[in-house]
């Protein structure tokens, strides 16, 4: 970190910051300019907090040097993190598509609906028993019924099953039938969810906030991994722009930046991230070729009638001729599906 | 809502609309135009959810007429809702400040802030407990120690407590103590704990997610409502947008048209909302000129020793200084305080 | 149009809409609902500015059924716009790459990059002579000098010049040595400048401002459709969000979105897009996989001593290597490079 | 500025960027940490471009120490500046509000603003007659004619006339007319227009960026200082963000922290600030309250039939209500008005 001091600073305020670095078992390299004085703090591989000093008097601005997650970067863990569940691995040269509805309706459905994405080439099934939702009149999921029918789908195909907790005390409830724990946008920054899923045995899908950046997110995975759960996949799946053509952005830059920065799998979200059917098959293509190391799509069997997000689902023949598609860009950046 | 079908949509598209709208016991006024058909839907007072028609086939879009949120709607409420606390109106006539550190840190700290605060008219005590910070790294906050401190300050000086709650199974706790539920702005869409504040026996401080819209807003406050809880006041407090020179930018026009599309009461909150000292005392006085409620304001005795948010605490003799200048403008405005 | 009445709009207010939607020459649908008029607005296929009608008493919105832009749209040119220039063809099955460096510094440099890039497959020279630059202290390029240097560039190698022009009374100059003229992502709002390109014999490549939708992008374009002009190429260069690790965020759905509603070629700009030169290959792979018509790319001889954005640009030997990947992502969706 | 080398950074590269410091006429200041080196730049007072030393090879970051403006900050320039008007006064303790129409229509129109405006208290006339439209289908200003009117206004009322100015080559055409050339929110980079209106002998209004950060408006503020026109008020008339209520978002706390990092007078635009007539006098009330040196407002004798931008502007009565309010909240403030 660069402490900058104020134009003005006296030397009491300059020794003040230097004494408070040393206090955290840090060293100082002092430089004094003619217009003002610079110090160099020389850390101990420990993350500093900026803001303590930032508030400090004759302070201008403190500078990181360092990123301020360590456990998710890849300088920590240079290899590929590769999370494995139930024999599906993410992260490793094979892509790894999670699909299936946006919530579970009924028996039926999620069974149409798991038959026709692994007939497609799907890895996971993915569909939501309990809903975030803006409005408390809108439809909020069937609870622990949607999870029983997600574990009676695994049975029937063997597709592990990713869906999302919403609060701490559901962690262990969710655990019993889910194979991978989602994290949703919205919850990205509820702390005690994070620890929650932190101490569960269970793989966790972490999707970024609509409204964040990468080093939040990263922030966000270095919560669950320094509370010992180190099976974290990321998911990219749309920010909010000034765009009303589409519901989200995807930020197709983080793909590759993140692949960069941590060693943590990078998913990336088409459905949400666009909004529009028209635009999932383009935007997944797009996705692989960038590097991401999979994609969780909404598939539904009768999209029309589906009870939540019905305009973004695919149905399953759209479903299988863009896993056709993907196929071939798969392979134009040596991965395969 | 007006439901716009395509320029190529077939009658049997037409009529499924319109039976799925009768369905939900709504009317239907057709209007056959050269180039498309218009649905209006003539609704019973319930809010529809217009994604349900746009995914339906031959929908181009459907357009809501009504507001989402009804409760929290001053159509619903016309008249001002006015929210007691222990001998405190927050809503009426008279401005409420409510003050004290970001974080409670120990029993010194907060009971010299809540005399001082008090001394210089504050009519509640803010202080964290528990603290949501980015980093896993960073002080998390004094927990229930915490609320402890605060309600001896409130025995010591008679200031009803704020403070804020981040999980829903911590809500008995936090309502114990404290006299004033805060939902912070990155819980401001974790439905689990606006359910669960929703059924407490105590009003609720509400803050604006940093990058939600006041539609958003009013969708939370309706959920707290329709749980039971009629007791909320909304706190704009900044919101993410490209300036750097600032930690947020409070959006001044919400003051005045909250107060316009709810009944609830509204206050700002200057010190999270410009993240630096100098701004907060101006950014008062436009708060109150512009129809605000209250504020809620961060002071600390020593806020260069402070372990959060010090650079934009007030010193207890800054704070005076800004009342009295607040005093004058609450009068400008037919405000007292 | 729909024009939505408030609740209480008296009969006389909705007459004095009905008789100017019909000066208008257009045609009214009324629906007269429990709660509220409805207007609807047949119109006579020219585009009409809802904001006249939102200004009149008793209206509480009006909401555009069309799309604002016509010329510009896929329903008034079904085809797919190929611009012609000098034997290159943009928006047809062949992907054209255009490349060269930020700025044009001197004889050297630009030659020097006009043969790299033709080497590696590129079709079009890119070089700024005039640059726009946020401080007035900042290199501003080389003007008339830099214009006659591409100029030679082109004579040496045969490929067709893209450069920026700022300002109305520079496009007869610019005209002179350039094949196609950029519009700066600064300048999308220039009116005064899109009205004088519309009116110049030269193809435009107009570039997506850093904080402009969709709409607003085929609505700059529409003014230089309008003025007489049809050889347009958009391009998407990254838009302003709150993400600091890049420069910008392409908004890839865009790409397949711009495709949809527009005729028109659309080109991506990774270089600027996202300002990192190791994101520039996964980015441009991602942007042929959905579906962009071609790319734009910094490269620069000698990147480390570029006078302007050298962090972006790739050496002649990475663009190279981009290329040849590049090619195979082609072929995965059936487009030549 | 502080340059920070990359964690492997080799000798040769630290003494190539200590090289470039130095041949920029700067001193260096070495300090080398155990895990980089960091490079202190002393500079001699002219701002540096960080990005020249980032794209070196061996850097990581580049920090600047200096605001990149200068001849605009309030460190080189202590006292107010007030800019005079014939005979009016900005920038002083008396709050200078000026009112007119959006666009000039006919005489009848802009001659009964004038004398409304002028008789509730404003100090100047303000009124389009080129105005830049996002469709080319939308009335686009008199023109030369709109000029006329307005000088005819002024002779009349002796109100001096503020107008917006488009293009450089009209510059000498507006001058002759108008007493204050405003430069609009789309074109505020638009470098070509502030070097010409830099070299005009006429006050500036220099309106925000709807999307630009406060550095960028001290920037281009820097472009018409640095070509010899001190003159230049600036105008903060709200930013674009997420909030769909209102048209754009008023940045409130730029008012106080524009006042001090610059010397230049800030006024707030209310109306298209808030783009809705109902906000304009809170806002008007919040903005003098936070510090504004005057406002700019939307003031027609007839809004409803108004050719633009009808639905914020104010009908005369209207207006001369919002100046007694805000003659109570200036006095509140030491102003007057």
């Amino acid at each position: 970190m660069i402490i900058i001091m104020k134009r003005n600073a006296s030397d009491t305020q300059v020794n003040n910051v230097v004494a408070r670095v040393e206090q955290r078992g840090c060293h100082v390299h002092l430089s004094e300019g003619e217009e003002r004085v610079i110090i160099g703090v020389v850390g101990n591989g420990r993350p500093i907090d900026p803001v303590q000093f930032e508030r400090m008097s004759g302070v201008e601005r403190a500078v990181p040097v360092l990123r301020p997650f360590k456990l998710a970067s890849r300088e920590f863990h240079p290899q590929d993190t590769i999370v494995k569940i139930n024999g599906v691995s993410v992260g490793g040269k094979e892509l790894v598509v999670m699909a299936g509805p946006c919530a579970v309706e009924d028996r039926d459905q999620i069974l149409e609906a798991a038959h026709a994405v692994k007939g497609a080439g799907a890895k996971a099934l993915r569909g939501g028993a309990f809903k975030p939702r803006t409005s408390p009149y809108s439809f909020q999921g069937l609870g622990t019924e949607g999870l029983k029918l997600l574990a009676a789908a695994r049975e029937e195909t063997g597709l592990p099953v990713v869906t999302e907790v919403m609060a701490p005390e559901m962690v262990p409830l969710v655990s019993t039938y889910a194979d991978i724990l989602q994290i949703g946008a919205r919850n990205m920054q509820n702390y005690a969810l994070l620890h929650a899923v932190g101490e569960a045995q269970r793989p966790v899908l972490l999707k970024r906030g609509m409204m964040s950046t990468m080093e939040e997110l990263l922030m966000a995975a270095e919560y669950i991994l320094s509370h010992g759960n180190d099976r974290v996949i990321l998911c990219e799946r749309g920010i909010r722009t000034f765009e009303p053509y589409t519901r989200n952005t995807i930020d197709i830059n983080a793909v590759p930046l993140l692949k960069i920065l941590t060693h943590l799998p990078v998913i990336v979200d088409p459905s949400h991230g666009t909004g529009k059917r028209e635009l999932v098959a383009p935007v997944s293509r797009a996705a692989v070729a960038a590097g991401a190391d999979g994609l969780i799509i909404e598939v539904h069997p009768h999209p029309e009638e589906a009870m939540s997000d019905g305009a973004q689902s695919l149905r399953p023949e759209q479903f299988r001729e863009l896993m056709d598609g993907l196929q071939r860009v798969a392979e134009a950046v040596d991965r395969t599906l």
